[in-house]
């Protein structure tokens, strides 16, 4: 059994440490991975795409902990997803709901039974108190339905629409990655109906034509695109920063349309 | 059995990861957890208040290693404190004397069994050759009096002291986490003598008052006082840095006071 | 069962978590442990480094899988070298070429049978479709010449040269670590001919006169030389930077010459 983390807490603070402590307290077995624990702080989208591209690659029964909760202590609920096998473990904001890619979940329990948490429960570190120990219980094979109070219901962050029209598609930059790669909201699907060797892609007044394959296609410097190993359109300079060197950034526009042959 | 890393060795150098590869040779069952490698270099104290937060949140037989060390190779003496089920190792620096809260440890070893370390061991990286593999020792049952010879006394760092009067209680800010949030040595305990609705904090010229219980409590964008989950009075601000915004600094001082009803 | 894992990945995107996940999928009782994820994108030569520091510390049948991987998708091939029990995973570009310290490796194999990827193979993340896999099978057992054909040579990288002549020894910076020390590619070997309580270290105009055995050594500010943990000369300031206060960067030359008694 495998429990993941994802959080905004950076990898200075001992908060994490702290989180495997409770963990190992409850179930000294289970095996702990790190998917990211650089999400910018608050940023509850950034945290949401990350557990949106990681899942797939898990074990079916794979817990999944994402703490990214500027509400903590408030009316937002702990939550319990349960989609096709994995379990999803947050606070009730919208983190954990792009990893579920538009399926319905099979459950959603409010964490509300706190015979299963850390007491006394602070306000401020519900990942320590509440996240954590919930998920190292399942992991002993605790039933859900112990957990708390089943639900109807949980918030949806909304992916990032592409627009598409006669004109071409609009999309926009969702993430960049340590690289300078700038990950679009645009997938391989979305460009099913251009034509494949006329794609002009533009971002602010940079227009790339066509896309490649890998990265060492841009041996010669230019600004490339290809579609990446998340299946989305990524704008790239290889061996640089298309980040600094476009000076892009969260949010910018990209625009698809076809070029004349 | 669990073993706990802290050091200042950042996360580019493989420093941490050459130590868990001594581990694993000598204990490959052992799970290695890692607490903070963000220290900054060479400063103790801030080793020695990770450890002071954690130990209590891991299983009683938890072995906690930490390596900032600037007197490697001198005639600093490697450590291992024992106390109430728990094991400490690392420098007689005082980087273990915070975790221990004014309890006397039930035993205190000098490290000084070189059959228990790495040989030829260096003069300039102990968490390698003496740390590393004594925790590993250990984990596998070794008793600790084989380690080396009883030791009387260690390397104790004083906790900044909170000054209370009539006038109210002075402390300090001790350590900024990730999100900017300024921790100080204040604790519950130390505010039970004033009246809570009454009280102010002063930072400086900022002036708050009262306490709040989480975060999003400042949502309109002032800044808060509350008692966080390692039980001290922090200053924060919601979804924004109290450092930046105040341009604080570990040793700034803290006032409370009582203001008039 | 230990694999560990090299990356230029970072620690905020989540391409490690996806690799465990990978592996976890295909052996979740194997121990992945991350030896650096921060070497510098796409510095094959950094990246060598790190394992060629690292392997002899590990136990011997590890499996050490380095993605620093600038050609992924191109003619590179993906490779597995066995040495000595130990097995490295990589691209065929020389981060794996350095960790053999000039011995010849007992195998060598091109991983081009593709039942031991993930599919499909992405041609721009093969950490996650071919090295995290390819990994796991070895790591259950599968025999290595099942994961593709046998190779005659690979890509070796060159260990930056040491210069030796009348006047003295030239080296250069090859590593700056974490605290500003830096590392030369003089090992202690070759100071072996020279007389030891005579030698001069110079860097540009700085000038250091024999060497010490520990940090605490210039504990009055000055600039000291030491033979490091991996057997390295190495420039170092206690408690502060040298890369900082001599404005050192990697490829500066390093001089080594006799004073007068």
């Amino acid at each position: 059994m495998l429990i993941t983390l994802t959080t905004d807490f950076g990898s200075v603070d001992p908060f994490v440490g702290i989180m495997k402590g409770v963990i190992a307290r409850i179930n000294p077995q289970v095996q702990v991975v790190d998917l990211s624990h650089g999400i910018p702080p608050q940023d509850v989208m950034a945290g949401a795409l990350v557990l949106r591209d990681c899942i797939a690659f898990f074990p079916r029964d794979t817990i999944h902990v994402a703490v990214i909760d500027p509400g903590v202590g408030t009316a937002r609920r702990p939550l319990l997803v349960e989609s096709d096998g994995k379990y999803l473990i947050g606070p009730d904001n919208g983190v954990l709901s792009l990893a579920l890619k538009n399926t319905a979940p099979d459950r959603l329990i409010h964490l509300s039974n706190s015979s299963y948490h850390l007491r006394p429960t602070s306000a401020t570190f519900h990942g320590r108190d509440i996240f954590a120990p919930v998920a190292a219980h399942l992991s002993l094979g605790v039933d859900p339905t112990l957990l708390g109070d089943p639900l109807d219901g949980f918030v949806h962050l909304t992916w990032p629409q592409v627009f598409q029209s006669k004109l071409g598609i609009e999309g926009e930059i969702i993430h960049i990655d340590r690289f300078g790669n700038l990950f679009t909201n645009i997938s391989e699907g979305d460009l099913l109906a251009l034509p494949k060797d006329q794609l002009r892609i533009s971002l602010g007044n940079i227009i790339i034509d066509g896309l490649v394959h890998h990265y060492a296609a841009g041996e010669d410097g230019r600004s490339i695109a290809l579609i990446n190993s998340s299946g989305l359109l990524e704008i790239a300079v290889y061996k640089d920063s298309a980040e600094r060197r476009h000076l892009a950034g969260i949010g910018d526009k990209v625009h698809i349309s076809v070029r004349e042959k």
